[in-house]
């Protein structure tokens, strides 16, 4: 098993959204979430040790296929450490499955569920506001656009409209309590998400000179 | 007086937090405040165009005068215009005097008051959240780490011990409230302060895994 120091160096030098802040929340709701759950322990920490430890910098090409480039990682280091083939698998599965927007391999276990629902929480509440807004201004978008009614029915930006993190919150974050896979982790979802929505409601209304 | 399509341009290519929609909401923070303070509107006015117009990248060398030069530069802009010069001196009074951690200058003018405060409820509320937690990560500083009991009591930190957008809060924005010039500010700094400190105890709260 990857100790906590072995793992702070794979993220050193990492933007603040995927850096080892972010690893250690996922690792400790990980592990609360496994152990309602009755998930395997050592697959899921070491899951969520690994689960971006490669190519996480908003808006970098790699970005798109960091969740493969950590389950490669994954391999070299649990194989390093004589894991037998098939638990290198079940981390590699949970990794791969984790990104949201990649619907070639969906969580299949009940590890890698954990795991996903330990990444999706992480981005709603406060920590969620600052992850959101930060992700956006780290990838040289702006924080409030007001969105057109377009965007709003289809997910889709007009020609030259830009993505704003509001954008990103109305796309795809206030549907994260949705997607979730274990009950567990729908349960800590509902008062996260509903503070994840009010501050965006009153930052729409700030932004907009309404308050 | 420049129009705002014309200070549009002043703040092409500008970080977030001092973009240009930090400057529309100054500008109609700062109107509305100059209103019951009885404050020169068209000093107010240009004075909100131009506060930040030169040199406000977080964490770059000229953010610390920042100020200066926005006041060079609305000697400048507003020459050209023929506008006479004691009432650009009065502009550029509002500019230098907006720099909280600069005590050389400190407002005098009922309109560098307005502007001061003007610029100041921009970093409460919802909005504050947002700026302060970008300016953070944009210079490379962590968004949460624990302060140490030294800077809870100085305001310095231990060797070694960085800067995060948490200690800003707690550094500076807690007290803001408390700095303001004109009551029309402090009646609407009330509520904003409040809501501010309620998203940083929770956000500290998160960042510990305690919530």
């Amino acid at each position: 098993m990857p100790t906590m120091e072995q793992a702070k160096q794979w993220y050193e030098g990492v933007d603040a959204i995927h850096d080892f802040s972010h690893i250690q929340r996922v690792y400790h709701m990980a592990e609360r979430l496994a152990k309602i759950e009755g998930a395997d322990l050592e697959i899921v920490h070491a899951a969520a040790l690994l689960h971006d430890s490669r190519g996480t910098m908003p808006g970098s090409n790699e970005r798109a296929e960091h969740h493969l480039a950590s389950a490669v990682f994954a391999e070299e280091v649990l194989g390093a450490e004589g894991w037998p083939q098939e638990r290198i698998e079940a981390v590699q599965h949970c990794i791969r499955a984790h990104r949201f927007r990649d619907k070639r391999e969906r969580p299949e276990s009940i590890e890698a569920k954990v795991i996903f629902d330990a990444d999706k929480l992480d981005v709603l509440g406060a920590v969620g506001v600052m992850r959101t807004l930060g992700y956006a201004l780290l990838a040289g978008e702006p924080p409030y656009v007001e969105p057109s009614q377009h965007f709003i029915d289809t997910g889709e930006e007009e020609p030259g409209e830009p993505h704003s993190a509001y954008h990103e919150y109305i796309f795809k974050l206030r549907k994260i309590k949705d997607v979730l896979f274990t009950d567990a982790a729908r349960e800590i979802a509902k008062e996260r998400d509903a503070y994840l929505a009010a501050y965006f409601r009153r930052f729409a209304a700030e932004s907009r000179g309404e308050m």
